[in-house]
């Protein structure tokens, strides 16, 4: 039995992360936080995404997504990238090029630039399993926790 | 290219479990960090295992696992359960029933007990995917995350 399931996962500590995707030229970045590392050599890192988001369309036909660390007092980013009423929300921001199709937000803390490695069915969701082609630390700080967007109007948003 | 690969991984968050098995008497349980949410509807939690664990052979022997909450403060939990030269690690804890087969740390801030949907493959690990079958709140207190274990001598062995 489970009672008080919103209450309950918020013990899941997660990290807030922006991901892009570009399919030739065709561009998108929304808010994650279902993200985490799943192996070690080659180093692999998961993330589950709604497959009715625009980005999941692009993720397929580019097969190549970039995952942005947040920093723990860059809730305008992750407000922003969880809207789903912009138009391009990648515009206005600096993006970095990475060694795979999709850039990095530069004032994020680091990226992982991954190559999809296969999908997972995961209920309401899709696990995406990823190999890391490049990565970087750009900024010092302390990452923002899924926790941290609590304040947030949008935060139910970030999945 | 991907210099400094433990550096940066770093940035990713993650909590710390106690994972539970127990396969018709046969039991163990392991300390793991890499452990998120995927689905809301049904809800799922998926987790990344060595497959050279001992608990892996249990865990598909069993199909059902019990991942319980560390709170900040209970690294000695996460060093216990760490160690792989401990004959019956889960003597001497206080274990609660749950509904699935595998029992919650009575001492952790909570527990999601899971029967396990499907594997998926993630290079030198396994990704398990499990539906929660039953899970509540049991103590109060802040969530421990993988960098409080920094100083912790084998926290390398919760993965």
């Amino acid at each position: 039995m489970i009672e008080n399931v919103a209450e309950i996962v918020k013990q899941i500590s997660q990290g807030v992360y922006v991901i892009s995707v570009d399919a030739g030229g065709k561009r998108n970045a929304f808010t994650a936080a279902w993200v985490m590392q799943v192996s070690f050599d080659p180093l692999l890192i998961c993330f589950s995404i709604n497959p009715e988001h625009y980005s999941y369309q692009l993720l397929q036909q580019s097969g190549d997504c970039c995952i942005s660390v947040l920093r723990k007092d860059q809730l305008s980013f992750a407000r922003h990238f969880a809207s789903s009423n912009i138009k391009d929300k990648m515009a206005g921001c600096v993006w970095l090029e990475t060694e795979g199709k999709a850039p990095a937000l530069a004032e994020s803390l680091g990226y992982f630039s991954c190559r999809v490695k296969h999908y997972s069915e995961a209920g309401d969701h899709k696990i995406v399993v990823c190999e890391v082609i490049d990565a970087a630390e750009l900024n010092s700080g302390e990452p923002m926790l899924y926790c941290d967007t609590e304040n947030m109007d949008n935060s139910q948003d970030l999945y």
